[in-house]
Order: C-alpha cells, then sequence, then structure tokens
C-alpha cells in the first residue's frame, strides 16, 4: 500500500484548548505486525477530553511521535472515544477485515483524527447496525449508565432509581436502560424556564418523574416519595454527577443499604452527608469511572457489555445523543482545521452547549 | 426457688436522663421455659446507652412488663451491655448451667438491673478467664473494632490502617486489634495539653504513631506520610468517629481503592467529602454499626467472634478500659439508687469523663 495521509488534533502541552490544539497532518505507514490502520467515522468531544487537554483529568493521554515527527518530536493526540473502520490489516491480525467497524477499548486512544494505526488488543468490533453516532459514544456514557445500573445493588422491576444531573448524557442513557429493564427513575434536574419541556423530554425517553432540584426541600414531596412511591422502603440506588447540597438533600429518599454512585461534580461543590446514614442505615458512598472498569475487566467482559448495548440500540430503546457534527474537510489546510476545533472548544467551555459535537475528519489530500 | 428481689433501672418515657431515669425493685419468678435467671455482675454506661434514653438513638428498647408490674404499666429497662451469671435455669435449657457467665447477644436487653430472667437465644457464654471488666465491655466496642479492620479491606501485616478519635473505646481496641495482626496505625486525637501523655499511652497499647488533627493541616508531614510510610500508595483503610473537616482532611491520607468507614460523629458535623477521590480512586464511604451485624449474623459468626476476642485478652494484647465500677448497694432504697444514676449520667452529659462507668447492681433485700 501507499502511505495514506491522515489529520491529528495535538498538544503539546496541556492547557487551554482554545490555544494549545493545533493540527498535523501526517503520513500513515502500512500497518506493524499486530496492528490496522483505520479511518476514524465519527469522534465526540466529550467534557472529560477537554478536563485531559487542559491537563485537569486523571487521566493523561500517552506521548507519542507521529510517523513523520522527528524521534524527539513527541505530542499528544486528543480524543478518546470514537467509531472507525479498517482500512487495513497487518498480515498477522485475524478476526478482523478490512470494512469492519471498530471502536476503542483502551482509554485515550487519540480518536480526533481522520486515520490511525491501532493495536488489535486496543480495539473491539462493533456491528455496523449500531449506526455511526451511536457506536461514536458507546464506550463511555452508556457503559457508565449500564455499570451503576448493574454492579452496585440488586434492583427488581419496579424499584426507584434516583439520579440528579439527569439531562446529562449518562442521565439520558440512565433513564433509557432503566426503562428497558423495567426499573422506575426519579430524575432531577436544575429548575429552568423550559422545564416542562426536558421534563416531557426525558419522560418520553422513559423517565417515570422528573423534579428540580427546588423540589428537594418540599418536605411533604419528600415524604410522599418515600411512603408512597417507594412503600415507606426509600430508594436503593442514587447517581449524582452534581454535589454540593443537592445531592445532600437528594441523599434523603435514600433507604436501608442505599448506595449513592458518584460519576460527575458539575457544581464543583463537595459532597457533605451526615454520618448517621452511613452507620445505622448502612449507606455506601462510592464512586464510578469506566476508565477503571475497562482497565480491570477482560476483553470478554467489554464485549459482553457492548452486545448488550447494540441489542438496546437495535431494538429501538437507546436513542441517539443529541449532536451535531463538526466536519473537518479533505482540503482544509492544517490551519484551518486547527481554528475550527479551537472555535468549537471556545463555545463548549461556556458551558450548556446542549448537544454532543462528533467530529469527522476528512484524511488531506 | 423462692422469687428473688431484683432492681433495674428503667424509664417510661425517652428524655433527659438525668430526669426520666428512676429505679424499681421487683421480684424475679423462677426461669420460664426457654429462658434463665441470671444475675448481672457489671454493665457499661455506654455513650449510645445515653442516647437511648434520650430517645435519639435508632436502636429503641422493647416496653417490657417487669414481674411485679400491672399488665398496663409498660416500661423500659435501660442498658444494652454486660455480664451477668446464671442463677437459675428452666428445666429445658441445656448448655448453659448455674454458675456460668453469660454476655447479651440481643441489643437493647435492659442490663443495668441486678438480676434479669433472659432467653437462652438471647445470651452468650462466656469464659470466666475473660475477667469480670472485659466480660462487661466485649459486646460493643472490640467487636466494632475487630470487624472494621476485617470486614471492608484486605490488609497485609505492615500495612497502615488510620483513624481519628483514636482515644476511644473503639479507638484504643483498634490499636491493639491492629497491633496484634501486625497491622500500623495512625492515630490522631486532638490537640491537648497533655498530648505527650496521652501519644505515650496509645504508644504503650501498640500505636505506631499518634498524631493530632492540626498535624493533618501539614503538607510536608502529609507528603511524608504518603510517599515514605505508605511507599506512595496511602492508606487503605481510614476509621472515623469525629466527622467535620478534620476527616476531610485525613482522608487525603487515603490511597486507591480505600475505605473510610465512620462509627461515630463526635463533632456532630456532617462528612464533606471532595467527589474526584470516589471516581477517580474508588473510594468507598461507608458505616459500620455493631447493632446491625449482630442482627444479620448467625449464633457461630458470634461464638467465633467472641472466641478470637477472648483468645486476644487472654494473650494480654487486649487491656480493659479505664474504668470506675459504681455500685448501687443492696441497702440503698430505689430513690438512691436512682439518684446514683442520675448523678453519673449529669457527669458523663458533660463529655470527657475519661473512664468508662460499670454498673454493679446489687439485688435489694
Amino acid at each position: 500500500m501507499l502511505r495514506g495521509l491522515s489529520r491529528a488534533i495535538v498538544y503539546t502541552q496541556t492547557g487551554d484548548p482554545t490555544s494549545v490544539l493545533s493540527a498535523r497532518t501526517f503520513s500513515l505507514p502500512p500497518p506493524a505486525p499486530g496492528t490496522l490502520n483505520v479511518k476514524l467515522l465519527l469522534a465526540p468531544i466529550n467534557p472529560a477530553d477537554i478536563n485531559v487537554v487542559q491537563g485537569v483529568y486523571p487521566a493523561r493521554p500517552s506521548l507519542e511521535a507521529l510517523p513523520d515527527s522527528a524521534p524527539t518530536d513527541q505530542l499528544f493526540v486528543a480524543g478518546n472515544e470514537g467509531v472507525a473502520q479498517v482500512t487495513h490489516v497487518a498480515s498477522d491480525v485475524a478476526g478482523l477485515n478490512v470494512g469492519d467497524w471498530v471502536i476503542m477499548t483502551k482509554p485515550q486512544s487519540g480518536t480526533w483524527a481522520s486515520a490511525r494505526q491501532l493495536r488489535l488488543d486496543d480495539v473491539l468490533k462493533i456491528p455496523r447496525e449500531a449506526g455511526e453516532v451511536h457506536a461514536a459514544t458507546i464506550t463511555v456514557n452508556p457503559p457508565t449508565a449500564w455499570n451503576m445500573l448493574n454492579n452496585f445493588v440488586h434492583l427488581n422491576e419496579g424499584d426507584f432509581v434516583v439520579q440528579n444531573g439527569a439531562n446529562s448524557a449518562v442521565g439520558q442513557a440512565v433513564i433509557q436502560i432503566a426503562a428497558a429493564r423495567g426499573l422506575k427513575t426519579l430524575n432531577f434536574v436544575r429548575n429552568r424556564p423550559d422545564f416542562p419541556d426536558l421534563a416531557s423530554k426525558l419522560k418520553a425517553l422513559g423517565a417515570t418523574e422528573v423534579l428540580t432540584y427546588d423540589d428537594l426541600t418540599d418536605r411533604a414531596l419528600v415524604k410522599t416519595i418515600m411512603q408512597d412511591w417507594t412503600a415507606g422502603k426509600g430508594i436503593r440506588l442514587g447517581l449524582n454527577c452534581v454535589g454540593g447540597k443537592d445531592t445532600t438533600n437528594m441523599m434523603r429518599l435514600l433507604g436501608e443499604d442505599a448506595f449513592l454512585v458518584s460519576y460527575g461534580a458539575m457544581s464543583r461543590e463537595p459532597l457533605t452527608l451526615p454520618t448517621s446514614p452511613f452507620i445505622f442505615s448502612n449507606l455506601t458512598c462510592t464512586g464510578y469511572w469506566q476508565a477503571r472498569w475497562s482497565k480491570t475487566h477482560s476483553r470478554e467482559d467489554k464485549e459482553s457489555l457492548m452486545k448488550s448495548l447494540v441489542d438496546l440500540i437495535v431494538a429501538g430503546k437507546l436513542k441517539e445523543p443529541e449532536h451535531e457534527i463538526l466536519t473537518i474537510g479533505a482540503q482544509d489546510p492544517d490551519e484551518v482545521a486547527a481554528q475550527k476545533v479551537r472555535d468549537i472548544m471556545s463555545k463548549l467551555l461556556k458551558g450548556q452547549y446542549g448537544k454532543k459535537v462528533l467530529l469527522n475528519m476528512e484524511s488531506p489530500v
């Protein structure tokens, strides 16, 4: 094969994404033993990806040298998640063929690129029936929702799960996966002028109840939830991506032997929790991080989880996240490519962008 | 047998222990089927016992009618823990003989009495070699320490455990049981004028290091603990009976996959914990309550734990708590008996009494 051109969004030091990110075009050699070359189809810009570029996230990308670079010219390739199509496989690679779709099993694989060379061990085949948008966003948020619903508390059909930040990507996945399992969800969001619209949207996804954090201070409502909705037992699984006092209030809805599982801290405030539920109600407060799960679970576990999620997708029970696609064209010079990424970073950093942005990077010609 | 006289410390409604507690003399009938009569030897006044009388503790004593009372005259008998000697057994009771010592397996057994009739299922034989003081205080604090050291994290010889409130009865048991297992303890206490004496006392029990909460704000020291003392790994088990900011600071000493186990909240302040260790370091925050353990574990489990503790006692590895004995004499009228208990309550409610008070109630003659 000829060496094809590729382009990646890279940085040599962490910092403000609107300034440290640049684009670099390089040539991709034929696959080395144990590797395959892929063309990236779509790669999301997740909030954590931005934190990685900022250098404030525990997962750091590995320094790498792109093929055309001088050996000393090491850099980071941005992007953690995405779906890619196999274009070439090394002769020793079995089980994957040209044209197959793959997703990344290795965190921080550097997916903000038009083409990459990846190790067979770092990818997993994904059926095309998943669809490009689903496949590009299937390795972080839906597994986080799935595992939080499954790995802490044994829940039976009809049991409630309570969560805050219910409009987040994970929150929406929780609503849908819970509904598919016959679980009820009690969903909390910030109060806002368009609350009825948001509540309708989440109910259309399968949310049982949608309330605001303000409702958590309504003692009569809390009593109704505890006594009537949960038959006096309280809720055994709480999911938190907010922190602060709204989470303290949400904790009051938990019953005996409950788990409060945190996967985010959007308020940037710590968790403040009374001690007595830990001692007398056997409350457990813990966290969930998909990257840790990936590191501590086998390829078989990952395949099994992906199969479960694809089944839900194919059955129409897990909808695509709301998204927009940002295309970096084949004709764009590197400077233009970099500016497009910096511009969208600038918008995303303002927060509440509402839609998932997916990069569609074409290889330079 | 003749009906012997007994006296119990009782209350008909919860409230201020210096006013709601009274003493009542009653006659004890021969043991009913499945029961035994016992003479209480020693029964401690634990902080939780006071909270039960106050009505602010989740465990409530059961209403009972003492034998001489009118059927409508129901009351609570105070006291949860104690050691008693068997004086009579029902003819259908096997495995216990007159003269044997027993401890209570049922919480809130009403041990502040000179003699009681108890169900065989609610007691456990304890060898006399344990000694009266140990036997009277063996069902709450030492098992709490033992189970917190064993049931959450697998620790290897040489590993550190960190705790606050290290001078508490549980804290001292933690130090000794950990030392017997070859574990190191990092013990935090309030700063105080006699800190060197307290540190010496705890080190004599086997404490590896004794520091004050103020030391937790010393960044250089925290770095030394994390890097040198624990070889960069941090500590995997933290035990908390304090809460508040000192616990937030103590949490910084924990490493990956650590448990922070709370069994008290002496500061009366909530736990305030950043979210990131939960997500990225897999921190688990939970609680421990011996009454729950007792309710959810078998008689065999309890016997096995008691045997382990008695073995430590006999080996000289678990010392008696510092204590004083308050005797309610056989000749004391009920009013005098009640006043003695109210007076000691008044002193204990001021806090920091320092010694465990053990009731030695003689039956009225």
